[in-house]
């Protein structure tokens, strides 16, 4: 299963043994921030954990429900760090979105058998807020 | 001024060269983390350009109003994650304060010569407001 200590193959199934927890961080990332948010969503265990600043979502589909409209608003990303080891990866970028410009975020995972299972990420969630307000009649 | 291939001297001078961007970054933590904030500013450079989500803070004193009053609110901290090379790291960690508990916080930094140099910081600032006006009369 292992393999750490060999170039990662090329054209493989992603959800293979012993890719590195930073490798599987970088092609969801990859994915998400090209709008390929089908692939970004394979790279997502069934039974995901995210602890987003609103609260914990427990499964695929109620991570889909969270980061689906975050993705279909991107209209910018630039990757401003990563860094990893087998199981954990943190990924830090920066996006515009449709409602919100400079929206940075960053991603801490933990990665088993090339799915992410475990997601902290942190955004400031004020400019959002602040972008709904204003868009409110009245 | 290099030394990136030997071990980091013990009991030495945390702001000489050569060490690791990582181990600037988190004897920065772990000072403001103690609430000992005077030491933890010794890692930060005089020209210190920080990214924080209010926008950007430049020089030592601005990002001293920024970061002092946090660490003076701080109740629990708890390092999630810390990733890093020669001249970058990437520092994630929960905390509570005095306003907001479960805050968790992501800092990219970039070291020269034992000082932070820059900053990028990713909070929530939603909790704070709600908190700042849950707390304003009337």
């Amino acid at each position: 299963m292992s393999g750490q200590d060999q170039p990662p193959p090329q054209d493989t199934a992603a959800t293979g043994g012993g890719r590195g927890a930073l490798e599987t961080a970088l092609a969801y990332h990859q994915a998400w921030t090209s709008h390929d948010f089908e692939r970004a969503m394979t790279y997502i265990a069934d039974d995901i954990v995210c602890q987003a600043p609103a609260g914990a979502l427990e499964g695929a589909e109620a991570f889909r429900g969270f980061m689906g409209p975050f993705v279909r608003s991107l209209t910018r990303s630039d990757l401003i760090a990563a860094f990893g080891d087998d199981q954990t990866a943190v990924v830090m970028y920066d996006t515009d979105t449709v409602p919100v410009s400079n929206a940075p975020g960053a991603e801490c995972v933990t990665v088993n058998d090339g799915k992410i299972i475990h997601m902290r990420i942190i955004f400031d969630r004020l400019p959002f807020e602040q972008a709904r307000r204003a868009a409110r009649p009245g």
